[in-house]
């Protein structure tokens, strides 16, 4: 990761951490302060999301993005989506829309959906278009001319050499690689202990048209459960990557549910060693390329200072196999939130080796007042 | 389940199953064969797939499918594609596709297209685009017309006597829950012992356009899993029923793990209980809609008649929360497939009890010659 890009990704993580605190300190519940973090994420021109996404082979942006809500386990997700800037708030849309119940008729109301159909979905419920020329930045633009370019190349050797496909697919990395799979995602745990997670993207630079990526799918992209009967914590998960490894390992879902496990730091490396680096579903594969942060929380076990406070576990862990990943937290505790560029050990190789850092905080809340 | 419908089904089953057996004695591999009886059952003009698919709201046909291969755990996709009569042959081709590795430049090939991309997409690899005009029907012409009514209907009675919505979503039923929910799909095991599974839908009537359903998701219309040290048996899923319970419950992935269990009959009734009526996921929800054809398969565990001669044991059930579900079935032994309507027990209420029905076969693969 370029210095400068860096610093811009700390920039944007802590505007979104001070976003979504700020709406839970207003009283939002997790699933909307998870959207407003989304949101301005999605309004960066340095992420792959909402503004400034990859471009696709055509020239064109079309973004996945998707949410769950931990408290109704409802999800929401957007596919291959245009002239959208903000493709979180019509995932978060289509959610509540969803728990308002059937339709006119008996009809079921959609959970995802995809192209133009999202977009005028979006915009018959008030979400405002957004020209697509607008969404492409001069960072974004000259990317795609040397992707093109770069292609053009590849398959001119191969055509010039080898006329069977063997060599073409073996060609020299785009962009993909160093640092365009800058998927953006949130996690976040209200007062009421709610958890939500969110996830955008305008997935792989010079994707086929039409491609839709793990952002926009169901236990790909994000997963938060609140705790149960069955699950003794609350979890919340949003990934980054290569889209396509992650829908073959549904990696949120898979850490969500590892997160159940005691030791949490011990979980999550399991399962990003032999449910993604490992999985016998990437076999075929020999650069694994995904982070995840992840979030889990519990009612404290120890005495609570009174019946009216109650106090809240916090763990929030991340890990990846790519070379970095930009992550920022905060608490409404906080006076504001502190960002980190992740980065893989020395000699460690990407796609085959991974980080894992984490912490812990206790929250305390007071549910008579309203910070 | 009308008479006459039910005998069509029959019939379609039955050449289905046919299909398929054609297939793997000509020595195709599973993921083969269950793309041939796809696209026999796509053919037909009263299954909810491909030809004669229920109309969206706008009076479009938008199809779903997927597919996954249980030897390479890979998986392909489409969504809400209109004009391509196959769309399994899409799913089936980008599954081939990216088994030949990256494409120029080091790009990762997509394994879910949508919409007009996928049509693209699919037509570039010889796929056949079709009219969508031809691939209405008039039973789905005249369906779509008696919704339209029944819509227009519903919502005059609401804005008359109730100006904001919690009456508008109760209004009477589309035909939904009367038999358009005929998702189509099939489960194969070749004579190497490979599985393999396949979905295929027109989606809901009247749904809105861009509406992606289980079918086009990972884990929720299909599944398939060749036994590995992991999984002593090799396990295919194949669902139907209304998408977004699908989505939410990944029933199809839930039901290939729980078949992991020795008792199968009795794995598939808990899962269908616990995962899919009594779902968390689906709280919210009185009618669960849904249906699953399941197949397992492990090598005999007894003394084989001779070492060239491998035996393995076969079992297929099926359940089901709606009125009815046909299936059929078929073994290359058979001179012809067996087919049945399934139905619920009297007195037993649709989206809340289940049926579930199955028997074991006994396969004795010859290798070294060619049926």
């Amino acid at each position: 990761m370029q210095t400068s890009k860096a610093k811009e990704y700390k920039h944007v993580c802590k505007r979104a951490c001070q976003r979504a605190v700020d709406r839970l300190k207003a009283g939002a519940l997790a699933v909307d302060a998870v959207t407003a973090a989304l949101v301005e994420l999605e309004d960066s021109p340095f992420t792959n999301a909402g503004m400034g996404s990859n471009l696709n082979l055509s020239g064109e942006i079309e973004c996945d993005a998707s949410i769950m809500d931990g408290k109704s386990l409802r999800y929401g997700a957007v596919g291959a989506v245009s002239g959208i800037n903000n493709p979180v708030l019509v995932a978060n849309r289509l959610l509540s829309e969803a728990q308002k119940g059937k339709l006119s008729a008996g009809r079921i109301p959609p959970c995802f959906l995809v192209g133009r159909g999202a977009h005028d979905w979006a915009v018959n419920h008030g979400i405002p278009p957004c020209p697509s020329e607008k969404m492409a930045t001069k960072f974004s633009l000259s990317a795609y001319k040397r992707n093109k370019h770069k292609m053009e190349l590849a398959e001119k050797v191969d055509t010039g050499f080898n006329h069977h496909s063997k060599k073409r697919r073996q060609a020299s990395e785009t962009e993909n690689g160093s640092g365009l799979l800058d998927t953006v995602g949130a996690i976040v745990v209200d007062r009421e202990g709610n958890v939500a997670a969110a996830v955008s993207s305008g997935g792989l630079a010079m994707k086929h048209p039409g491609r839709v990526g793990q952002a926009a799918h169901h236990g790909c992209g994000c997963w938060a459960e609140n705790t149960s009967t069955l699950n003794p914590y609350s979890t919340a998960v949003s990934t980054s990557g290569c889209g396509e490894h992650l829908i073959r390992t549904m990696l949120a879902r898979e850490c969500s549910s590892a997160m159940q496990c005691e030791d949490a730091h011990q979980a999550l490396l399991e399962a990003m060693q032999n449910k993604f680096i490992s999985s016998p579903f990437l076999a075929s594969e020999d650069c694994v390329l995904g982070g995840v942060i992840v979030l889990r929380c519990c009612r404290c076990s120890d005495a609570q200072p009174s019946p009216d406070i109650q106090a809240i576990l916090v763990e929030f862990l991340w890990s990846h196999t790519t070379e970095s990943m930009c992550v920022g937290y905060m608490s409404a505790q906080d006076g504001k939130a502190k960002t980190h560029i992740s980065r893989l050990p020395p000699g460690a190789v990407a796609g085959q080796s991974l980080a894992i850092e984490g912490g812990v905080c206790r929250l305390v809340n007071t549910p008579t007042t309203v910070d």
